[in-house]
């Protein structure tokens, strides 16, 4: 196996570490969308959400959160942050270890979404949360 | 306080509703970016991340992994899964109560993000890490 990922956090391929735990490593992102862009891993290997533990699911929410309230009372000029993960090709995930971007944002930053919002009825709505209920049981 | 989620929790307003628990509930996002699209919220209020109870982050985030996995697996179809969390109206943020997008995906459904990444060099990179650490502490 070759992960970049994993040779970060064996400390053996380069990154810019901004928190360091026992089961979590944040390093900032190295083709970042705007400035101080990071990224919150599993020290665990998983490919993505399906083979994450979920502990460690719940610990890399738990670090993004606290970088996302310190990068808004920090010294950086951040107002909003975005967090966002890719899980599977089709959804924009490059790295095949679970991670979770933490994006600093500000007015004018280029930064966004883009996609259009539909505006189903309700028993569409209806028909697909009941989908969505039968495959979570 | 005049809050959308808070009276969807409260069952004064209507929603599909995907999951709930005692702490979580999950329902169809109105305005779905793709089919399926849903939003994963805490029912205690928290407007932001910075005031979120840092179990409520861990609780919304597992609910979105088990969510997620069911999609892939699911009878939808659905190739691939993003994770969206917008904090601050700059963000994107729409209704300030924490809100967790899972947003399914599939080749052309033409959701993405609309940004273009850069190519730091490790000094600024590094710099940025320090900065950050140093908020965190």
């Amino acid at each position: 196996m070759n992960c970049i990922f994993c040779s970060i956090i064996a400390g053996e391929a380069e990154a810019s570490v901004v928190y360091d735990d026992a089961n979590v490593l944040a390093f900032m992102d190295i083709r970042p969308f705007t400035s101080g862009h990071l990224l919150v891993v599993p020290k665990r290997h998983a490919s993505g959400l399906s083979t994450l533990d979920s502990d460690d699911g719940a610990r890399i929410f738990s670090v993004a959160q606290k970088i996302a309230a310190a990068m808004r009372t920090g010294p950086l000029p951040v107002d909003g942050v975005n967090l966002h993960l890719s899980d599977g090709a089709v959804a924009g995930q490059e790295v095949f270890h679970v991670h979770l971007h933490v994006i600093p944002r500000n007015r004018g930053d280029g930064f966004g979404l883009g996609a259009l919002p539909r505006t189903p009825n309700r028993a569409v709505l209806d028909s697909t949360a009941a989908v969505i209920r039968g495959a979570l049981n």
